[in-house]
């Protein structure tokens, strides 16, 4: 079964936004087994999207618009999607109701270019949307499923979630899918591909393993095609276990979590706080603990010692440490460490400091050293880290590192 | 002239990785005059991607092609390109020192897959990697410019910018295009609209005014279109200027920055430094800052206060404080603030406190109210937000509050 993917938008083009609802789309229909055939981006012009839906239903079965449906748009996507089926359009009064409805929520008086919205081709199926005005629109023509919606990320999500996905398994038959993922962190594909090599080679052919790597973390998803859901699961179950219990000196969760996520969620279950002491990711491992719902429960703060001074101030990184080894040094990541432990009172605590580039650096610390320390009250793990790539990876790579060295402290 | 965007690899197609490389590759474009017109993201297939050329062909101009290029790829594209082409493939010579100079570099053993990365289509114009060993390569075919390049971004931007853009612009009639861009925060784009609405009315039809809102600011670009770049400069600074006068209590910067950037710049150049004290942004407001090359002469560090301990213990925050009013409190952010100031030794600091949700909002306190101080040792600002968005969105509409009142507090 192949979809593809159609957004409507002069504004992606011209690159004023970058489409991550398709990303989202591909994950969202490959989990229900549905394959993305192409993405196609297209401007806000009448014969460029007719052009693209005939393309697309050349190619797949399953057409997913987004994009084009607000009301300053002049609703060229209904009025362009009427006419490719040759229809006219007419006002839905499920739709109205939710225009009114949400100006009502707004207290904010509805305009006549409002209530527009509520105006669909006469062949769709109105598809609610909860969290805006332009209503999604199902169309089944020629044996091809048309789905549009508006281009709103959090819009299309909900509706992609709460009706779009549940309704395509409903319609169409797809195969049952089971996926399971592990986050590994720490050790490279190759590696990885090779410690697991029999056990990869041992499944059937209805399973299929996956590597997923991303900056110092490797995604392994195994995903089952069958039509028994229950025996698939425990089939799957079956292979992730093994896979689990070869590599798992570098399992960070068993499910597919951000790897700050999987950490939080492991140091709620056990009660344990923690703290941060941040030199050169300046504040990037805070900020992704803190993205996260309920991080509070675990993160109690931290500290971001760009100068020396602050180290020293707030950290207790003692004035020699810094003259004699250098803020970039194993001395220091430590007791910044031990600092934010004693200091902010936690239970563990991270630290990171160290070149990000693309200058301060000197031959024996060349740009991309970084030292970092996890530490609790009786365990530690310091490493030296050398990495090669511009000053934001260098900064994002070094988070990843403390989360993984954090994760194998929790472990020991 | 218009261009199409071809981007190849299932990684895409899956949401494996968001597609980036397309919106920046569209902004680039767009800025010497090249409009995008369509952009496609294609399977790593021979015939899918045979099929896209051809159909872009039809479209566009110049069509440029990201992806499939990498050693484990078994150089799709370049294969598909020669037979699209209808060519053979040779080994090109500096393509060949350029990979040996890179495995040299990394000192690493030179393996006959990596040799290939040499091989192009006999047609082609290979245009030097420097970051990487997949060639890029131009073609001229039938009075059409292809120019296929790797897909990892860091790459293909130093193509594009070092040489891509600049043979575009040799290769092709293109017309002369200057671009002001004026950075604007804290107002809407619709008061912009109505307060420069008899400036943008004056402008002659050779000037267009863009309006590029984003998260709390906005982006306004003037663009000239003509011959005479110094003619057209001129008159595009003096529309410009007649904007800035007019509308400078909003302006951040006179040229295309990001926020903070735009802040380091300005405190940097009067020698003044910054300290963070940041409970619902949780590192987000510091981490901005750090990302940037140079952060370090204004930023000087800050605190993450996730728990109210810390916010005693690192801010000073008065104990009574919090049992009166409250973490999420107009005193609290302004204690928070006074406290970094003096226990971090800067010039001006910046506190935020607030309810980012989905969970611990309150009747009086809903979830979207956010508290932000910004003081130096003789002035200060306060003010209240209340969003309405979800967690990740108002930790970071809160992030851009804060830039903006620190922007206004430096004008004071």
């Amino acid at each position: 079964m192949l979809a593809e993917i159609i957004t409507i938008g002069d504004e992606i083009l011209i690159g004023q936004i970058v489409d991550t609802n398709s990303a989202w789309m591909g994950q969202q229909l490959n989990k229900i087994g549905i394959k993305v055939k192409q993405i196609s981006s297209v401007s806000d012009d009448r014969e460029h999207i007719l052009n693209a839906l005939a393309e697309a239903s050349k190619r797949a079965d399953v057409i997913l618009i987004t994009g084009g449906l607000g009301p300053t748009k002049d609703d060229i996507t209904k009025k362009t999607l009427a006419e490719y089926f040759n229809v006219g359009l007419m006002e839905n009064q499920d739709a109205l109701d939710n225009v009114e409805r949400i100006f009502k929520r707004y207290n904010r008086p509805l305009l006549e270019v409002n209530k527009q919205q509520a105006l669909v081709p006469e062949n769709c199926e109105v598809i609610l949307n909860e969290n805006g005005t332009a209503p999604g629109m199902w169309f089944n023509h020629h044996g091809k499923i048309y789905m549009s919606m508006p281009g709103v990320p959090f819009e299309m999500m909900y509706m992609m979630e709460g009706q779009v996905l549940p309704k395509l398994q409903a319609t169409i038959e797809l195969p049952v899918i089971v996926h399971k993922t592990i986050l590994t962190a720490g050790e490279g594909e190759s590696f990885l591909a090779e410690t697991i090599a029999d056990i990869e080679d041992s499944l059937p052919p209805h399973i299929k393993l996956a590597y997923l790597p991303k900056l110092g973390q490797v995604r392994l998803r195994l995903s089952g095609f069958g039509d028994d859901a229950r025996a698939l699961e425990k089939e799957v179950e079956h292979y992730a276990s093994q896979i689990i219990e070869r590599v798992k000196h570098v399992v960070v969760a068993e499910e597919d979590l951000p790897i700050e996520k999987a950490i939080l969620n492991q140091m709620e279950q056990r009660g344990l706080t923690l703290s941060t002491a941040e030199s050169c990711t300046g504040g990037l491992i805070s900020h992704m603990l803190t993205q996260h719902l309920g991080s509070s429960k675990v993160f109690l703060g931290g500290a971001v010692s760009y100068s020396n001074d602050l180290k020293e101030d707030i950290l207790d990184v003692k004035h020699e440490t810094l003259q004699q080894f250098g803020a970039v040094s194993e001395q220091t990541a430590v007791e910044m460490a031990e600092g934010a432990l004693k200091n902010f009172k936690s239970d563990y605590a991270v630290a990171v400091t160290g070149i990000a580039g693309p200058d301060g650096g000197t031959p024996d610390k060349p740009v991309g050293t970084v030292w970092i320390a996890v530490v609790s009250a009786n365990n530690r793990q310091i490493k030296k880290f050398t990495y090669v790539g511009k000053r934001l990876q260098n900064i994002e790579r070094s988070a990843i590192s403390a989360f993984t060295m954090l994760n194998n402290l929790l472990k020991a």
